[in-house]
Protein backbone atom coordinates (compact mmCIF):
# COMPACT_ATOMS: atom_id res chain seq x y z
CA UNK A 1 0.00 0.00 0.00
CA UNK A 2 2.79 2.46 0.95
CA UNK A 3 4.84 1.15 -2.19
CA UNK A 4 1.90 1.99 -4.27
CA UNK A 5 1.05 5.07 -2.69
CA UNK A 6 4.72 6.13 -3.20
CA UNK A 7 4.82 4.90 -6.61
CA UNK A 8 2.18 6.69 -8.06
CA UNK A 9 2.96 9.87 -6.40
CA UNK A 10 6.51 9.37 -8.45
CA UNK A 11 5.12 9.09 -11.23
CA UNK A 12 2.15 12.37 -10.59
CA UNK A 13 4.99 14.33 -10.03
CA UNK A 14 6.92 13.28 -13.33
CA UNK A 15 3.33 13.92 -14.64
CA UNK A 16 2.97 17.59 -12.94
CA UNK A 17 6.47 18.49 -14.08
CA UNK A 18 6.63 17.38 -17.71
CA UNK A 19 3.32 16.53 -19.52
CA UNK A 20 1.37 18.80 -21.50
CA UNK A 21 -1.42 17.23 -20.15
CA UNK A 22 -1.31 18.83 -16.73
CA UNK A 23 -0.49 22.44 -18.49
CA UNK A 24 -4.73 21.77 -20.31
CA UNK A 25 -5.69 20.52 -17.00
CA UNK A 26 -4.99 23.78 -15.32
CA UNK A 27 -6.02 25.42 -18.80
CA UNK A 28 -9.61 23.91 -18.70
CA UNK A 29 -10.22 23.93 -15.16
CA UNK A 30 -11.85 27.19 -14.80
CA UNK A 31 -15.48 28.56 -13.99
CA UNK A 32 -16.11 29.59 -17.09
CA UNK A 33 -15.00 26.99 -19.03
CA UNK A 34 -16.87 24.81 -17.09
CA UNK A 35 -20.23 26.61 -17.26
CA UNK A 36 -19.58 27.58 -21.41
CA UNK A 37 -19.29 24.04 -22.06
CA UNK A 38 -22.40 22.50 -19.75
CA UNK A 39 -24.04 25.97 -21.56
CA UNK A 40 -23.15 24.27 -25.26
CA UNK A 41 -23.33 20.55 -24.09
CA UNK A 42 -26.75 20.63 -22.30
CA UNK A 43 -28.47 22.40 -25.83
CA UNK A 44 -26.64 20.06 -28.09
CA UNK A 45 -27.22 22.27 -31.31
CA UNK A 46 -25.43 25.87 -32.42
CA UNK A 47 -26.21 28.70 -29.75
CA UNK A 48 -25.94 32.25 -31.09
CA UNK A 49 -23.58 34.42 -28.78
CA UNK A 50 -26.47 35.99 -27.07
CA UNK A 51 -27.98 32.42 -26.17
CA UNK A 52 -24.81 31.41 -24.38
CA UNK A 53 -24.20 34.61 -22.70
CA UNK A 54 -27.79 34.79 -21.56
CA UNK A 55 -27.44 31.02 -19.62
CA UNK A 56 -24.27 32.01 -17.68
CA UNK A 57 -25.45 34.35 -15.20
CA UNK A 58 -22.77 36.98 -14.25
CA UNK A 59 -20.24 36.50 -17.31
CA UNK A 60 -19.26 39.46 -18.60
CA UNK A 61 -18.86 40.02 -22.27
CA UNK A 62 -15.10 40.20 -22.38
CA UNK A 63 -14.20 37.19 -20.53
CA UNK A 64 -17.31 35.01 -22.61
CA UNK A 65 -15.37 36.19 -25.82
CA UNK A 66 -12.24 35.17 -24.50
CA UNK A 67 -13.33 31.96 -23.02
CA UNK A 68 -15.14 30.89 -26.70
CA UNK A 69 -12.03 31.66 -28.31
CA UNK A 70 -9.91 29.82 -25.99
CA UNK A 71 -12.40 26.68 -26.62
CA UNK A 72 -12.70 27.42 -30.21
CA UNK A 73 -8.50 27.77 -30.46
CA UNK A 74 -8.01 24.55 -28.16
CA UNK A 75 -10.82 22.50 -30.79
CA UNK A 76 -13.92 22.32 -28.62
CA UNK A 77 -15.75 25.09 -29.74
CA UNK A 78 -16.64 25.18 -33.40
CA UNK A 79 -17.38 28.92 -34.23
CA UNK A 80 -20.27 29.42 -38.14
CA UNK A 81 -20.11 32.41 -39.42
CA UNK A 82 -23.28 32.73 -41.53
CA UNK A 83 -22.90 35.74 -43.84
CA UNK A 84 -26.49 36.84 -43.97
CA UNK A 85 -27.32 40.54 -42.15
CA UNK A 86 -26.76 41.16 -39.90
CA UNK A 87 -24.00 38.53 -39.78
CA UNK A 88 -24.95 35.40 -37.47
CA UNK A 89 -21.97 33.34 -35.67
CA UNK A 90 -22.96 29.96 -33.87
CA UNK A 91 -21.18 27.99 -31.48
CA UNK A 92 -21.10 24.66 -30.49
CA UNK A 93 -19.00 21.44 -28.96
CA UNK A 94 -16.72 19.78 -31.30
CA UNK A 95 -16.18 16.07 -30.98
CA UNK A 96 -13.51 16.61 -28.79
CA UNK A 97 -15.76 19.47 -26.75
CA UNK A 98 -17.92 16.45 -26.39
CA UNK A 99 -16.02 14.43 -25.24
CA UNK A 100 -14.45 16.57 -22.57
CA UNK A 101 -18.26 18.11 -21.97
CA UNK A 102 -19.24 14.46 -20.79
CA UNK A 103 -16.83 14.52 -17.98
CA UNK A 104 -17.86 18.38 -16.87
CA UNK A 105 -21.42 17.20 -16.77
CA UNK A 106 -20.42 14.34 -14.41
CA UNK A 107 -18.61 16.99 -11.88
CA UNK A 108 -22.04 19.44 -12.41
CA UNK A 109 -24.19 16.41 -11.18
CA UNK A 110 -21.57 16.01 -8.59
CA UNK A 111 -22.18 19.48 -7.23
CA UNK A 112 -25.95 19.38 -7.77
CA UNK A 113 -25.94 16.46 -5.69
CA UNK A 114 -23.49 17.19 -2.98
CA UNK A 115 -24.52 21.05 -2.68
CA UNK A 116 -25.62 20.65 0.93
CA UNK A 117 -23.35 17.89 2.29
CA UNK A 118 -20.80 21.42 1.08
CA UNK A 119 -23.42 24.32 2.66
CA UNK A 120 -23.47 21.52 6.17
CA UNK A 121 -19.86 21.30 5.64
CA UNK A 122 -19.77 25.31 5.34
CA UNK A 123 -21.74 26.05 8.09
CA UNK A 124 -19.89 23.69 10.79
CA UNK A 125 -16.54 24.96 9.74
CA UNK A 126 -17.68 28.61 10.58
CA UNK A 127 -19.08 28.03 13.82
CA UNK A 128 -15.26 26.87 14.83
CA UNK B 1 -34.76 15.00 -30.55
CA UNK B 2 -35.00 18.73 -30.87
CA UNK B 3 -37.86 18.59 -28.13
CA UNK B 4 -35.44 16.94 -25.63
CA UNK B 5 -32.35 19.30 -26.68
CA UNK B 6 -35.32 22.44 -25.83
CA UNK B 7 -36.60 20.85 -22.47
CA UNK B 8 -33.06 19.69 -21.06
CA UNK B 9 -32.42 23.58 -22.24
CA UNK B 10 -35.22 24.54 -19.70
CA UNK B 11 -34.41 22.41 -16.88
CA UNK B 12 -30.53 23.36 -17.63
CA UNK B 13 -31.42 27.36 -17.52
CA UNK B 14 -33.33 26.73 -14.41
CA UNK B 15 -30.60 24.93 -12.47
CA UNK B 16 -28.15 27.81 -13.58
CA UNK B 17 -30.26 30.11 -12.05
CA UNK B 18 -31.26 28.94 -8.94
CA UNK B 19 -29.26 26.04 -7.71
CA UNK B 20 -26.81 26.06 -5.65
CA UNK B 21 -24.95 23.48 -7.31
CA UNK B 22 -23.75 25.45 -9.81
CA UNK B 23 -22.77 28.07 -7.72
CA UNK B 24 -20.74 25.13 -6.44
CA UNK B 25 -19.98 23.99 -9.89
CA UNK B 26 -17.94 27.23 -10.12
CA UNK B 27 -16.02 27.44 -7.03
CA UNK B 28 -14.58 24.10 -7.49
CA UNK B 29 -14.07 24.92 -11.36
CA UNK B 30 -10.62 26.22 -10.66
CA UNK B 31 -6.88 25.36 -11.48
CA UNK B 32 -5.52 25.20 -7.92
CA UNK B 33 -8.46 23.05 -6.61
CA UNK B 34 -7.94 20.77 -9.73
CA UNK B 35 -4.43 20.72 -9.05
CA UNK B 36 -4.22 20.55 -5.57
CA UNK B 37 -7.70 17.70 -5.17
CA UNK B 38 -5.11 15.90 -7.69
CA UNK B 39 -2.31 15.77 -5.55
CA UNK B 40 -3.52 14.72 -2.75
CA UNK B 41 -5.98 12.29 -4.40
CA UNK B 42 -3.25 10.03 -5.99
CA UNK B 43 -0.94 10.27 -2.97
CA UNK B 44 -4.07 8.49 -0.90
CA UNK B 45 -2.65 9.49 2.48
CA UNK B 46 -1.62 12.79 4.52
CA UNK B 47 0.49 15.14 3.48
CA UNK B 48 2.48 17.89 4.57
CA UNK B 49 1.69 21.59 3.66
CA UNK B 50 5.66 21.24 1.92
CA UNK B 51 4.76 18.14 0.67
CA UNK B 52 2.01 19.22 -1.34
CA UNK B 53 3.27 22.37 -2.55
CA UNK B 54 6.17 20.70 -3.94
CA UNK B 55 3.94 18.67 -6.04
CA UNK B 56 2.03 22.31 -7.94
CA UNK B 57 4.47 23.69 -9.46
CA UNK B 58 4.01 27.66 -9.91
CA UNK B 59 1.61 27.29 -6.77
CA UNK B 60 2.48 30.39 -4.60
CA UNK B 61 1.76 30.03 -0.98
CA UNK B 62 -0.83 32.87 -0.79
CA UNK B 63 -3.08 30.45 -3.31
CA UNK B 64 -2.30 26.95 -1.66
CA UNK B 65 -2.99 28.23 1.56
CA UNK B 66 -6.35 29.88 0.55
CA UNK B 67 -7.29 26.87 -1.71
CA UNK B 68 -6.33 24.00 0.65
CA UNK B 69 -8.52 26.29 3.22
CA UNK B 70 -11.84 26.94 1.04
CA UNK B 71 -11.52 22.78 0.58
CA UNK B 72 -11.53 22.06 4.16
CA UNK B 73 -14.50 24.70 5.09
CA UNK B 74 -16.06 22.65 1.88
CA UNK B 75 -15.80 19.57 3.89
CA UNK B 76 -13.14 18.22 1.19
CA UNK B 77 -9.73 18.28 2.70
CA UNK B 78 -9.33 17.21 6.08
CA UNK B 79 -6.50 19.53 8.11
CA UNK B 80 -5.08 16.98 11.43
CA UNK B 81 -2.82 19.04 13.17
CA UNK B 82 -0.30 16.89 15.39
CA UNK B 83 0.69 18.94 18.88
CA UNK B 84 4.93 18.28 18.54
CA UNK B 85 7.40 20.84 17.99
CA UNK B 86 7.48 22.02 15.38
CA UNK B 87 3.71 21.37 15.15
CA UNK B 88 3.15 19.02 12.07
CA UNK B 89 0.26 20.18 10.05
CA UNK B 90 -1.64 17.28 7.69
CA UNK B 91 -3.78 17.17 4.99
CA UNK B 92 -5.66 14.64 3.36
CA UNK B 93 -8.89 13.91 1.09
CA UNK B 94 -12.38 13.00 3.34
CA UNK B 95 -14.56 11.00 1.92
CA UNK B 96 -16.46 13.75 -0.35
CA UNK B 97 -13.11 15.04 -1.49
CA UNK B 98 -12.42 11.44 -2.64
CA UNK B 99 -15.88 11.36 -4.49
CA UNK B 100 -15.01 14.58 -6.12
CA UNK B 101 -11.42 13.23 -6.91
CA UNK B 102 -12.26 10.44 -9.06
CA UNK B 103 -14.33 12.58 -11.70
CA UNK B 104 -11.43 15.32 -11.48
CA UNK B 105 -9.10 12.26 -12.10
CA UNK B 106 -11.40 11.68 -14.94
CA UNK B 107 -10.25 15.32 -16.71
CA UNK B 108 -7.14 14.55 -15.65
CA UNK B 109 -6.95 11.58 -17.34
CA UNK B 110 -8.80 13.20 -20.66
CA UNK B 111 -6.28 16.18 -20.46
CA UNK B 112 -3.17 13.81 -20.98
CA UNK B 113 -4.66 11.81 -24.02
CA UNK B 114 -5.85 14.94 -25.19
CA UNK B 115 -3.01 17.25 -25.25
CA UNK B 116 -1.86 16.14 -28.55
CA UNK B 117 -5.16 17.01 -30.21
CA UNK B 118 -5.47 20.81 -28.14
CA UNK B 119 -1.52 21.28 -29.61
CA UNK B 120 -2.73 20.21 -33.17
CA UNK B 121 -5.81 22.47 -32.89
CA UNK B 122 -3.69 25.29 -31.53
CA UNK B 123 -1.58 25.11 -34.26
CA UNK B 124 -3.87 25.28 -37.06
CA UNK B 125 -5.88 27.83 -35.27
CA UNK B 126 -2.71 30.07 -35.18
CA UNK B 127 -1.45 29.76 -38.67
CA UNK B 128 -4.81 31.38 -39.77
Amino acid sequence: MATTAKQESVTYEAYMRDCPGAALLSAISTRWVSLTMCTLGIHGAPMRYSEVSRNIPGVSQKMLTQTLRSLERDGMVRRTVTPVSPVRVDYELTDLGRSLYALIAQVRDWAHENADAVDHARATYDKL
